[in-house]
């Protein structure tokens, strides 16, 4: 039997290389998706740490953590935040102990706080704490912190003032009117190890739907000087409004509150077509697409709300098939 | 129906008050035997900190937690140490992210480590934290650690030079050859907040069966300059060696490293009778009671071992009786 080589030469499909920034929750889902379709070296996902604080003594991390544990299959389907088969046997008696319980935390997410406390008081770094803690739990795909240095976003209330994030948002339960937004320490704060070649030798860069306030603007702030290069050139958004509705989450009440009809176009205004090469929008939001072609951005719809692990891959399967058309 | 009053005036029997010197597990047992006789204002417990440290980056004072969770009622009556119906969830997520699993902290017992250096990083006292958990416990007697400043024992060992204790107690079981002590810090290291008042107001001195090098020679040498006034002038000690074995822990091991035969004879010398007013051995060791009055020290001879909460009561009893003879 003879083989005949064909006479052209067979191009080989080479996924593209991705940079995503995320949240929590709605980011996490997507960079779970993508991480089921793209190897390991083609995909790297860089989390905001915003959200970080101090509870308990212990430098908490909770977008991070969602990330990691959503990758690693450890996370709480219900809740969006902590980890599956949970138990609160610390919980409990620390509470008698008289310490804060507005904050929840579970006896094998404690483990990780804990941890991650003594290796950041010994200086090591978040980035290299996190590369670590992937590698124990499995996950082969690049977690990046947005950056080493702490950033710490606060939120202008017309109630209370400035509130740090986690009171704003578990304390008061996101009941505060919101004013604005500041992200302490973030003029200072230089991307982690890695982010900057992640950037650089990516195809393209999604933003997750993740809340563009408070999850993906401090991301964009640390690396606007490398996008300001032009890399990568392809960028797109998934939209985390769906029918003018946060799927979770306080986006929504922002827009609002910050005098913006929530919608999908509101967050592809907000990013802009300085930023954005294409916008991603839910198929009941397909009455917005020629409104978002009109800013200069290139639509496109599917459906964008990820219930089981098929919808996360089916959706990152979405949005690679629209950055291959530009890249 | 005619009361004729007795006509001498009734005696009511005040019972003494005392402070009693602790360590670990031997200790605790007999103050909680004193804790079950005497009314709260009449009992305040010294506790060795000797063996603090820091581990998983949290402050761990094991005598003080093994006295107050024995006095509470939440020991662990197997281990002699830890909480009883204790879970393992933490440390099973510590031990996947690399931490160091030689000494094991179960989930109840690591809230009390956990708001313990959350309140001493906030810069409470060791003794203000151990009021304030003992009355979330239910304890109603006086706990105190010996100082609020850290005092660290270092064992002198052949195999490997000095130690910290928990090092050579826990990660070397105790195994490596004992040339002497060192207790870094004590020169120091004041009485804690309340120990000298409860030393001047005391009817006597109880020093519970606990080890003499490391337990209670910290805490005697923190207390010297208030035993050297004179106060209080009956001190009683009870045996941790009975049949020239230590019932728990290192102590008869040491004594014979150190080139001492062990026993309560041994015992009774090296506390001395400049310390001493009465010694109280087991009845086993009877044969060695005429020995200890050569010293010049009282001998009381019971039964000194603690299985049950029984005989930590009958023996506290023993020591009050053979106190009551003096004061």
């Amino acid at each position: 039997m003879t083989h005949n080589p064909p006479s052209q030469p067979t191009t080989l499909h080479r996924p593209p290389s991705i940079v995503a920034l995320a949240g929590g929750v709605g980011g996490a889902k997507l960079a779970d998706g993508l991480a089921q379709i793209l190897p390991p070296e083609r995909l790297t996902i860089i989390v905001n740490t915003g959200d970080d604080f101090v509870h308990w003594g212990l430098n908490i991390s909770p977008d991070l953590d969602t990330v990691c544990y959503t990758l690693a299959g450890l996370a709480n389907p219900l809740t969006g935040w902590g980890r599956k088969d949970e138990t609160w046997h610390v919980f409990a008696q620390m509470e008698r102990l008289g310490a804060e319980t507005w904050f929840r935390l579970g006896d094998k997410d404690l483990a990780t706080h804990l941890e991650r406390t003594r290796r950041l008081s010994n200086g090591e770094s978040l980035s290299s704490i996190t590369r670590d803690f992937c590698a124990r739990w499995g996950i082969r795909h690049t977690i990046l912190p947005m950056s080493d240095a702490p950033v710490r976003t606060i939120v202008e209330t017309v109630e209370f003032g400035e509130l740090p994030f986690q009171e704003y948002f578990v304390h008061q339960r996101c009941e505060p009117t919101v004013r604005g937004f500041r992200f302490e320490g973030i003029e200072r704060a230089r991307p982690a190890s890695g982010v900057m070649e992640a950037i650089q030798q990516a195809d393209a860069l999604v933003i997750c739907p993740s809340n563009p306030w408070v999850s993906i603007d401090p991301i964009l702030r640390i690396i606007s000087p490398l996008l300001a290069e032009g890399r990568p050139s392809v960028r797109v958004a998934v939209s985390p409004i769906i029918g003018g509705q946060a799927v979770k989450g306080p986006a929504a009440k922002m827009f609002r509150e910050l005098g913006i009809e929530p919608s999908a176009l509101a967050v592809a205004r907000h990013y802009g077509r300085t930023l954005l090469t294409g916008f991603v929008l839910d198929e009941s939001d397909s009455d917005l697409a020629a409104d978002v072609q009109a800013l200069g951005i290139h639509p496109a719809v599917t459906q964008t709300l990820m219930k089981t692990s098929d919808d996360r891959r089916q959706l990152a399967q979405d949005v690679l098939h629209l950055i291959e058309q530009f890249v």
